[in-house]
């Protein structure tokens, strides 16, 4: 997908953040943002949002350290989100369709972003979703490729949106391989945010050797992408993944929620859809 | 009231909907925000935001022609509150004390603005605004201050909000001079949009000379700066209008709902708060 010109604020707002959470100094955050303005300057629209979001957060990381600020944050989202796994758990046992329940719990996890700036409640967030009817829905498609695969390489989103994605995981009918960051961008996942939600336990947990958000393929090692060449299915999730992958083909399935205009415009369905979509090729 | 970097978001947004209301091409919209990021990339945080957001509608104006952007819009706002004006006349007809629920409702029309993303229905803010206490409440001193006035100063704010200051003007007991732009920026009211809305029945119309947000008294005209400079009192609606002269002294009195997050941190309440405050003194 590429950047529009409405993501440009976003950009701006997504580095201040990212600076303050680190602890910069005003005078800092100013240096930040200057470097945003300039970059924001010379990208090409042509880029996915991940893209330029990759060259704001290293400018962040370049101006204010190397760490990750936004490990607090991932931290409590793991808490909150594993404080509801027994309750979701149980859902999925008493579901007459285990699968659908826990595809619609993965989507509704998806709602832990904090690239966004949306408020919510995880709970009501659960409801909502389970009873919500899906803005794109091939989940035949989804279902039919299931059958013919043998492995499913999953790629993750979030922290904390990590013990959702678990719960599918447990349910889904083929051995998983389950792909985070390689290193902190955004509460984007990594193998610590994983372990954390128990992710180890039903899936195998490897990197994308990459630190930008989404998958960008072209910045993975060459390790995961031999993965992700010789994948027979990928489920992509969250809004990063489709915004870098969006135009990769079938194999891959996208799980996300539209949380922002300019992708639920890209897509076609209003803000606060559900999507269960199939990747196509560009042009189609 | 300095610039906070949360406003650099804000002002790519408000740039890129006034091109976009201006019908310009993508390519043309990006020449715009181009210029806006070199913008912001060489202001000084110790301007106020109206300086800053002067510079982004001229670049604006620069690169879609000189036109109104906000034409439509504006007389939209001033039609939607013309059709509440009746049931808001009949309210002060029937008000124990009228002047306290004019000023309720003159700081119900300041919801109007087209330079924030919020939503909202005008009646249901209007009963809002109605019931709510005032989160900053220099009622008292500004009853002292009519009392010692011979005539009031009144800065516009919106169009639309016009018809919600000319249900004000009716009830304050002293001649009003209504001081709205010299020409268009964003939906700022301008002489049009003051006779749209009938605010020269109860008061005579003045403009500042100047096209930029909010009052910036360097760049109006001498006549305008001789009204000021001689006003007795004033009365300053919105929150260009407390940016630009928050720090004038006691003779300022603002009228305006906290709608954005940094305006609130500024005067130091939650946002959504409906604030009457008397005006300050650098340093105060």
């Amino acid at each position: 997908m590429k950047t529009y010109l409405d993501c440009y604020p976003c950009f701006l707002r997504q580095a201040l953040e990212a600076a303050r959470l680190a602890g910069a100094s005003e005078q800092r955050q100013q240096a930040v943002l200057r470097r945003v303005l300039d970059e924001l300057r010379r990208v090409e629209l042509s880029s996915t949002p991940p893209e330029i979001g990759d060259q704001v957060h290293r400018i962040v990381r370049q101006e204010v350290g190397e760490g990750d600020p936004y490990r607090t944050a991932k931290e409590n989202s793991t808490r909150q989100a594993l404080a509801l796994y027994p309750r979701m758990k149980a859902l999925l046992e008493e579901a007459d369709d285990p699968l659908e329940e826990a595809v619609r719990l993965s989507i509704a996890g998806n709602i832990i972003d904090l690239a966004t700036d949306r408020q919510y409640d995880l709970w009501d967030e659960v409801q909502r979703v389970r009873a919500q009817p899906f803005a794109i829905d091939d989940r035949a498609l989804f279902h039919d490729a299931l059958s013919r695969a043998s492995e499913i390489l999953y790629l993750a989103d979030n922290a904390g949106e990590t013990v959702f994605d678990r719960l599918l995981i447990e349910v889904l009918p083929l051995p998983v391989l389950y792909a985070v960051k390689g290193g902190p961008v955004l509460n984007d996942a990594t193998r610590d945010d994983a372990l954390a939600a128990g992710v180890d336990g039903p899936a195998d947990i490897v990197d994308t050797g990459s630190d930008a958000p989404g998958t960008i393929l072209g910045s993975c090692s060459e390790e995961f992408r031999r993965l992700y060449d010789t994948a027979e299915l990928v489920l992509a999730k969250g809004q990063a993944n489709y915004e870098t992958l969006s135009s990769e083909g079938p194999k891959v399935f996208f799980l996300l929620q539209a949380k922002c205009a300019v992708i639920a415009h890209d897509v076609g369905v209003p803000v606060g859809s559900i999507i269960l979509r199939q990747g196509r090729r560009e042009g189609e």
